[in-house]
């Protein structure tokens, strides 16, 4: 039996787009990882949610067989984001980041999460990521997400993390920002040398990039999206997607046949998301549209 | 035996890019494209230059055996274009055109030149693009590029040309200037009811995206190029490669599969281009470093 843990956020965002407004709807980074993953695989939350959070939210992870064992709920107010998207709808502002119950949250492991074969630390503060990290007894496959803003407050505990991970997720203007380098082949050369055998960094509408020193490069397009609704979650639902599909069909340690499907897979998962405010495109997809959607992304890179 | 039939500029740039400046160095569409389609096949030029034109720089077509019958020599001086590029490599900013014999061209097409089997029509303004078409007798394939100032200024005349072309080659920005729409698929989709089956989208460092309606998408990724030096004539180096391959390769009414392995083609010439200022790179490759490219882009998207 496998499975993937996930920390991350619980959350409710305000987001602006071109398309329009979603005021305090289901977001946080965990939200979105599990929904993508427990399409395929067994899920496993920590995180911390306030008073505040509805049952029907909670409802949605829970009808998708994730375990919430280590979601915390305690007096306060749920984790807040508002953000807004220009035209070019490849790149957040964050307007507000209210932390509520996630400023004094200190993750503790269940002790049945302990033996999780996948590990996801989604984008929170890097110190807390090392303390779920060092929790976990032999996890075979861990890969990490952050931002901005902590690359900028936080690099020398990033950088620890970064370390001890398998796979770096970023977006390219992460990716610079991390390395200095204004070339993105530049920066994910000198990302695999901070630590991770691999780095996957995500270009929006144009796809993402797979790279390790021994296997090179290998570039996944994006779903041919007409109308993206709001691209919030998408980066989580790609991670998502990606654990999902290793978990459940490669029992080794992945090799890079196997990366390259679940990067696959991560793609689908995000290009649905973006269709939508919220979780309300992700939540939908059923196995047989999953299956449509690979296979319309497989024929745009076949030769 | 086939040939493909080019009318483009022949002409001095002064390019100013993050890496450097060059003066009233070699370029035009005309030149990146024969360069780049010699190094398949048989290239007819079609084009104007001044008596200022070196000639060091006519023996880099002639050299290749590019067939030069249809360049013009006219008293004045040579094409110049004047261009820089910001941070963002992606595109160009145009300081200065100076038409100068380009001004009074009247493209007359040698005779042997008209039994041409494909064409194409390089970025200039559309009435000329369309003479040259008129002239030749039943060409089996035809492509063309464009640019903001003609979709600007000659709209109707454009559309005119690209009713009667197969294949439109466009970068993003002009995809989008010339339907009016804000997402790229969009606008792919809009191009192919103004009368060609194909359409590619030509999207910098992220690559190309080939479609047709019968078959969909194809997306090609760029080559992980560390060092960008001047993207200018990456466009047409692109369109010089896609038909260089078509040529050598194909003896039908292209295919979808044809179509794909000439985006390939198309890509590797247009990588080799943006590596030096002018035509320095791309005249540098040989035929073993184009078969070491080639394998390298086609693992990018091997799966």
């Amino acid at each position: 039996m496998q499975e993937v843990l996930v920390i991350g956020s619980l959350a409710y965002d305000s987001v602006k787009t071109p398309s329009g407004v979603a005021k305090r709807s289901l977001g946080g980074s965990a939200n979105y990882f599990s929904v993508a993953a427990s399409l395929f695989a067994k899920v496993r939350v920590v995180g911390v949610v306030g008073t505040d959070y509805s049952a029907s939210d909670r409802e949605i992870l829970s009808s998708r067989g994730v375990d919430l064992t280590g979601m915390q709920t305690v007096s306060g107010e749920t984790f807040h984001w508002e953000g807004t998207y220009e035209a070019n709808l490849n790149e957040a502002v964050t307007l507000k980041t209210e932390l509520n119950v996630f400023a004094t949250f200190n993750p503790e492991i269940p002790e049945a999460y302990k033996n999780s074969s996948h590990v996801f630390l989604a984008n929170i503060e890097p110190t807390l990521q090392l303390k779920v990290l060092s929790q976990i007894k032999n996890p075979r496959f861990v890969g990490m997400d952050t931002m901005n803003f902590w690359i900028s407050s936080k690099k020398s505990d990033l950088l620890e993390v970064i370390k001890n991970v398998n796979i770096v997720f970023m977006n390219e203007t992460e990716a610079k920002m991390l390395t200095g380098e204004n070339n993105t082949i530049k920066a994910i050369k000198k990302i695999v040398t901070l630590g991770p055998k691999y780095v996957v960094v995500k270009r929006g509408e144009y796809g993402s990039t797979l790279y390790s020193v021994d296997d090179g490069f290998f570039n996944c397009p994006a779903l041919p999206i007409e109308n993206v609704v709001d691209p919030t979650g998408a980066g989580d639902s790609f991670a998502g997607g990606f654990f999902g599909y290793l978990v459940k069909n490669v029992s080794h340690v992945p090799a890079w046949s196997d990366l390259k499907q679940a990067v696959v897979a991560g793609t689908v998962m995000s290009s649905q998301t973006i269709q939508d405010f919220s979780l309300n495109a992700l939540k939908q997809i059923t196995a047989a549209e999953y299956d449509r959607l690979h296979g319309l992304l497989l024929k745009q890179i076949s030769i």
